[in-house]
Formats: structure tokens, sequence, C-alpha cells
């Protein structure tokens, strides 16, 4: 365990958030009445979407599953898995979110560190972060026709984490060892998205004027 | 005001595109539940979701808001505002259409200008033209769950505006000073969309055989 | 018609192929009130989205249709006769669903060429055979806010013929001359779906525990 480096811990971490993501991303094909296929698909995009759209747009090449199929393997098997194991057992629908949190909490660092290798200014840095932690999930509910979740009122902070821990990491980084600073910013947002979930933290709302007012009439009506 | 060199003014209508845009996200977002974050992600997508997708299709690296982030600021400013504003005073929506028609008119032909400087053939100049235009509103729509509303019978021509604007850009090129052939070309598009909104032009619906018929017996049936 | 090399005869019926496509994608606006630009829309994504995918995650530039315009004049010209054509006759369907099974056929063989041109391992040489073949309808089924109809139980096998094809492509080109592993993929295609289509082969449903139970008792309940 002590002779395990930082390189390597991250990139263990890398392909367990992977496969957690896909599980996740398989689980949220239920009652969707999608084949084992559809399945696999769903979780190759949650899982891989983010990081694809962050390397593409950065005009990094080889895209991150191009240069390793190990990240596309373990996608597959997660999701497989997910496929035949929910046909018997109920997932533990806690632990899963744990690791979901832990997923997002290493997906946002390690986009941040993406973008501070190629030197480009915070806000972008920022932007990458929440794109690596989140894009995948929202064109998850995207194809499967719903409002992303991360966007939505009902929807815990999600997003809001990742953007907390990439400006903690950004401040910091020049005060730290890079890998103190990493690993502060991931704990950051894996306990702000604990706090979320199970203290129920929220943004406020978008409300137009005069429309608090039509639903209340709405609601009269019906 | 005389000392504004063509490619200044360009920058800051360039900029006022941006904000114009990012505003017209974030008021899609009424009704939706969506907190800040997700408000500012639908203006940050509706804003440069057009001219990203041209520069990645193009291989043009930095993609646009990489390079400066100003354009990246501009559309979370815009969102911010946008979401404090409207708890208090309703936006003027036929302001707004006008400040989006100009946003369009100037997209539009930015997207030719940048077309055109890689030597492409005249078809790609004019999908670039309707990409830059029109994509980053798709995307919206689609993110919000809509079928795009550019492409709907019922909605007013909108991508039609940006399509007649490119031909003309491409057609006249030849025999006017660069600067000419594009403001002109950004007129076209802003009084074609203007005249779109308030005489109520259209094109042509698809209709499928026995499709009218299938739609009167139902009609009957209710 | 002997003169034809490999090369052209790959050429043709790749326009073919996009001209399916660019139909298939047309008469997809069926019912959901779009106007003519709206299907010239649907009909391009559909028929070229696919590939753009492929060349931009690639990092092949310029994209299949910027570098030889006749893909996009193929796909708007279908789309405005199937546009024109639709108000007089009605498509013959089942000719519809051939062509477009030669389409997957093709896209999905020149997307596993494409890929091993480039010496990419074989995982990733599937997955740009399945993406070239299905991403373009994804796309469309998105845009027009359907869960795309390959991914789905009700579905007949789609994606998963192109698979069957990539995965022969890949097991026997060391074997074969380069021309007939590709033909004979493409046959496999082809003939799994048509299969697919007319003896209903399917692959197993997502079903979560408890979730068939849940079922009954709503139904009661209603």
């Amino acid at each position: 365990m002590t002779d395990l480096s930082y390189a390597q811990f991250i990139y263990i971490a890398d392909l367990i958030g992977v496969a957690v993501f896909a599980t996740a991303g398989a689980l949220a094909a239920q009652g969707k009445r999608l084949d084992i296929l559809g399945v696999v698909v769903l979780a190759i995009v949650t899982a891989l979407g983010g990081g694809t759209i962050r390397d593409i747009t950065l005009d990094i090449h080889p895209v991150v599953w191009i240069a390793d199929t190990s990240y596309l393997w373990t996608a597959i098997i997660s999701a497989v898995v997910a496929f035949v194991v929910c046909r018997y057992i109920q997932y533990p629908r806690r632990t899963l979110l744990v690791l979901d949190a832990m997923g997002l909490a290493l997906f946002a660092v390690l986009g941040a560190e993406k973008a501070l290798a190629l030197e480009l200014p915070p806000l972008i840095v920022v932007m990458m972060s929440v794109i690596t932690g989140c894009a995948g999930g929202m064109i998850r509910d995207i194809i499967t026709g719903q409002i992303p979740l991360i966007l939505q009122r009902d929807g815990e902070l999600y997003a809001t984490c990742a953007l907390g821990g990439a400006i903690f990491y950004i401040v910091f980084k020049e005060y730290m060892p890079g890998e103190v600073v990493a690993l502060s910013s991931m704990m950051i947002i894996f306990v702000l998205r604990m706090a979320a979930m199970f203290a129920d933290l929220r943004l406020p709302e978008f409300i137009v004027t005069g429309h608090k007012l039509e639903k209340i009439k709405k609601d009269k009506n019906q």
C-alpha cells in the first residue's frame, strides 16, 4: 500500500470512478425497456462522456479511452454485471450514491489537472472540471428523455460540489504540494456532495415574476 | 466612435451577441424548476454551443471561448443578471427578440467568415453559418426536453434567415469590400428575422400522404 | 461494371448509404410538424452524424463531408425529394428498411476500416463501427424527443448487427484479402438485420428485481 505511487493511485481511482459511473448509468436504464446493448451504451456514455467532451474541446488526442482501452472494458463489464445482477438482487442504492460521489470528486479533480497542465486560465479549468464530472450524466439524462437532473431544483447539489472543489484547487495549488491539494479538493467535493444528499443543501430556484401566481391559479383550477 | 475599427466593432458586437443569447438561454429555463447553476449552464450552452461545434468540426483550436475568457464571463454574468432580475421585473420580451435577431445576424456572418478564411466550399460556409447562429439554441431546446423550436412548423423562420444571409454573403463577397458585404448580410438576416416575427413568414410544412386524413379522423373521435 | 474498382464501389455505395439514411431521417419528421428546413437538418444529422462523431473523436480532419461536399448534397437532395414526394405518394416502407439495412452494413464496415487504418485496438474498431452506423439515428431520435429506438427493447436488433459484422471483420481480416472480408462483413450485417426484422430476433430486456411486480401492481390499480 505504501509502495503505491500517486500516479498509480490516480489511475486505479480513475478506473473505479469509471466503474461506478457506468453502473449508475446502467441503473438509469431501469423502467425504460432498454435491451442489454442499450444499457451498455448508456453506461459508456455516462462514464466516458464527460472526459470525451473535455478532450475534444481541449484538442487532446488521442481521447482518454482510445489511448487506453481499460476504461472502455471497465465500463462495459460494469454495465453487464449491473444488467445481470439487477435481475436477482437490488443494488444497495445508498452505497452506490457514496461511490458516485467519489467518482464525481475524482473526475472533477482530474479534469482540473488536465486543464491546468495546458496552462489554461482559471475559469476554463473550473469549466473543464465540471464538464469532466457532470457532462456524462447529463448526456445520459438527455438520451433517456429527461431534463438533466443536475440542472434541476429538485435535484440535490451536484455540479456545485465539483465547482467548489475546482475553485479550492485553483486557489490553493500555489501554496501546497500538488498531491495534497488534489486530495484535499477531492475530499471537499466528496464532503459537499454527502452534505447535499443527507443535509439537503440546495441552490435558489429560478423564479420569474408572476410565475408563482400562475402556479397557484393552476392549482386552484384543478 | 469614429475611431472604432471594424475588428473592434465585430468583437464588441460578438460579446453583445453572447450576452443576448445567454439571456435568452437563461429565460428558457422559465417554468423548468432549474436552479441557478442550471440556468448558467443553459445560458453558456445557448451562447457558445454553436461556435464550439463550428470550431471543433473545422478543427480550429483553441475553441473561441478557451482562447478568450471574455465570452464565458459575458455569458455567466448575463445569466446571473437574468436570474436575479427575473424575480423582480419582467424582461421586455419584444426587446429581447430584437436583440436576439441581432445576435443571430452577427453569429451567422461571423461563422461564414471563419469558414471562408479556411477557403472552404460555399455549401460548407453556409452550413457553418447556420450552425454558428442556431446550434446553441437547438442544444438548449434538447436539454430542456423540447423538439428544437427552429425546426418546427409553428416556429417562425429562424435558421432560414441565417441561410439567406449566408448565401448573400457568398454571392456578393467578390463584388464588394469585405466589411460592406458582412454588414449587408447582417442587415439582411436581421430584416428577414424581423419580417418573420412581425409579418408571420413561414416555410411549407412536412405532410405525409394520408396524414391529414388521419388527423381529421382523430379529431372526430375526440 | 467490371471496370469498377473497389474504391469506386465503396464511394458510390457510401453515397447511396447517405441518401438512404437521409431519406429515413426525413421520414422520421412525419407527424412532428417540422418545416422543410427542419426536415433537411434531420436528414443531414441522420446521414452524417455518425461519421462526424467518429472523425472528430479520432481526430481525422477534415471531417468526411467537409472534404467532399457530395455527401452533403446527397443528403440535402434526398431530404427535399422525400419532402416533396411524401405529399403525393407513400414511401414503400419495406423497400426503405431494406435500403437502410444496406446503409447500416456499409457505414459500419467503413467505420471499422477507418479505425483499422489508424491501427487502433479491436475494441475501438468495433466502437467506431457501431458509432458510424448508429449514432446518426440516435441523434435524430434525441432531436425529435424520443428515447433512441436502437436502445429499446421494442426495437429490433440494430446496433447489434453492426457489432456482429465488426467483430467478424476484425477476426477474419488476417485470413482474407481486404475486399473479401469487407464485403463478407457487410453481408453478415445485412443478413442479421433482415433476420432481426422478419424473424423478430431480440436481445434480453433489462429487468430490475421487484420491477415486474411493481408493474403488475400498477396494472391492477388502473
